[in-house]
């Protein structure tokens, strides 16, 4: 049986992959009075009185939302809020099971920014934090900004920002290894959607200085008519010298590739076009923008993807958990891009410098550590 | 200490009383491939082609939201969605403990109908069924029936419906104790919101034929201008003779009383103006219509109350864990007024006619056979 069957499978059995359970024993009528009538009034009234008292007493303290609209779900596209949910209930799952965060998964049958707003900011009472996922860009930015400004409570687009704190924690330790300065390294972005504007906007924060964008049709520039906002807002602090032409222009001469792209589209002459000691982060899921053996071959000193398969996984599920985790015990209004570059760090410093080498340069998923150090990180960086 | 201050410690301790965990064990790589990525797409194409698919590969299957605008909670009124919490919470809990179902609180920062109805609809894909909970009195029935026909899943507004189900359950075995006849009896519902509306609906169905309503200003008549659309409506179906005047006046050469209305209204002498044999539900919570000992001194045969230290506890939980557990299970696109009637009638019967008597009219909520029962009769009801 392939995994694909086997997975099939499998959530046939599961009969969905989360339960709800009681934390409260049921087993008399006295159980009853103190869960729910009569006694339940007491921590009501509390919070009437008291919003804050709400962390206090109900699930809102350990307890995130993971919204999507099945916009932009995995490598599958726009399949809506139903198909969306086997995903949304997995990243449920690696809430909990990797940061102890009770999670539950919200499909909304609605693609349209203002109702998705609207809705997210209606049901937010029981939520502590709001992971949004899958949705497609650039709404995503907008929905992000607009509840985070809406909701007193972290709004985390995962896809955006835990792709960003991986790749950064990737970047510093492959920095150690090949010696390259932040502030001279040239970096290609390949992907120009959330993620790539997201990893854009962390490397800047972080220290970097030079970076290109590129799209499916080439270098994001300012005499390109077909990029959206978004994508022209980061021409404010990418692409200074208003360069142009196909991502293989863009990669002559640059440092760092950084691909959530498509498969194969980096070829073995373009790494041969970077400079010495090419970083090459090849993240297109399943199939990478170039495979790692082709890499190497090509004189990539450092090769990184998005499967567990080849060393090096950038993977969000080493952040996402211990970010909300962090933000949640820390009763963080906020993730600010300080817990974002501490988080960062935080994961780069799991791998021991002694151990640090060429296929290893990111902390495992199962590492329990892993977690608690972003968790940390996170916390000590709440203003 | 008092149970009120012991409810309030355990409601600290318990950080939230439902938590959400995994079905999916996460001990490795290949877990992981099969839990989340890649293997997750599987189920994901198969629900983008077939949306029925979300039935079998999530938690659609068996998960309930509870909704509340927090505008009408337990006897505290409009507290609002935070403080509505620990009873949503609560209500989770006796979703799983008693009928096997997951459920998940969502309490809703807004009280505007199209908001509310929009919000439900929009987060409606994760979830199998919708149980309303605590919202006022007339926008529920308006929020429950434009949901109805917007959603393909069972939409129960609790207040309402579990409400009436226990009642008529606990009326079904009143009348075998006092012989008394459904054609005939003469019944007064004290208090004309959301429970006393759907009781009487249900009595109706059941064959009742005689129902005086009376608000807190006396019976609902034509003549009265304060009353609001649904009240209007009801007197289509109850009042046929136009009576007007106070519930004392009601109650005279009346059969059964039924309060869901406010403590202490009831007095011994309206009990002795009643027919012969009377039956009292007297629901307000904490403290009932009449006590059950003045009303047993004013003759008085068969005494309900809402509370579980007296006798006849008429109790919402024996009702909605089972509705629900047999609508899921028998994939049920509506809750119909035969389900409902099934599910009385099934309660009613737990009881065996030779333990029946004056205090034991009604099943036992931590009798394991109730939700069984009735979510057997709501399976057998299903179109």
């Amino acid at each position: 049986m392939t995994t694909n069957e086997k997975a099939l499978q499998l959530h046939e059995e599961w009969k969905g992959k989360i339960s709800t359970e009681s934390k409260a024993s049921l087993k008399s009528r006295e159980d009853l009075a103190l869960a729910y009538t009569p006694g339940v009034a007491e921590p009501c009234k509390v919070i009437a009185k008291d919003p804050e008292a709400a962390y206090t007493y109900t699930i809102k303290q350990n307890t995130v939302a993971v919204v999507s609209d099945g916009s932009a779900v995995l490598g599958l596209g726009n399949i809506g809020a139903k198909a969306a949910m086997p995903v949304m209930e997995g990243k449920s799952v690696l809430f909990k099971e990797f940061g102890g965060v009770n999670a539950f998964p919200i499909c909304l049958d609605t693609q349209d920014t203002e109702e998705i707003i609207k809705t997210v900011v209606n049901i937010a009472p029981a939520f502590g934090g709001i992971n949004l996922e899958d949705i497609s860009a650039p709404r995503c930015f907008e929905i992000e900004n607009r509840l985070k400004e809406l909701l007193d409570i972290p709004v985390f687009h995962d896809d955006q920002h835990g792709t960003a704190i991986v790749v950064l924690s990737g970047i510093i330790n492959a920095l150690k290894i090949t010696g390259k300065k932040k502030e001279e390294c040239r970096i290609v972005i390949s992907g120009a959607g959330a993620a790539g504007i997201a990893i854009a906007k962390l490397l800047l924060s972080y220290g970097f200085k030079s970076i290109i964008m590129c799209g499916s049709k080439g270098i994001i520039s300012k005499d390109n008519p077909r990029i959206n906002w978004a994508q022209r807002e980061m021409l404010e602090v990418t692409n200074l010298e208003n360069r142009q032409g196909t991502l293989a222009d863009a990669l002559v001469g640059a440092d760092i590739f950084i691909g959530v792209s498509a498969p194969g589209i980096v070829t073995a002459e373009m790494v041969k076009s970077m400079n010495p000691d090419p970083i090459i982060f090849a993240m297109a899921n399943p199939v990478p923008e170039i495979m790692p053996d082709v890499a190497k071959a090509a004189g990539a000193r450092i090769i990184g993807t998005g499967r567990s398969d080849f060393p090096n996984q950038i993977n969000n599920v080493v952040a996402f958990p211990g970010i909300f985790k962090g933000a949640l015990e820390g009763r963080a209004s906020q993730i600010t891009e300080e817990m974002k570059l501490a988080a960062a760090l935080a994961l780069a410093n799991l791998v021991p410098d002694d151990e640090l080498n060429e296929e290893y340069i990111m902390p495992e998923a199962f590492d329990p550590r892993v977690a608690e150090a972003v968790s940390k990180a996170v916390k000590d960086h709440i203003r």
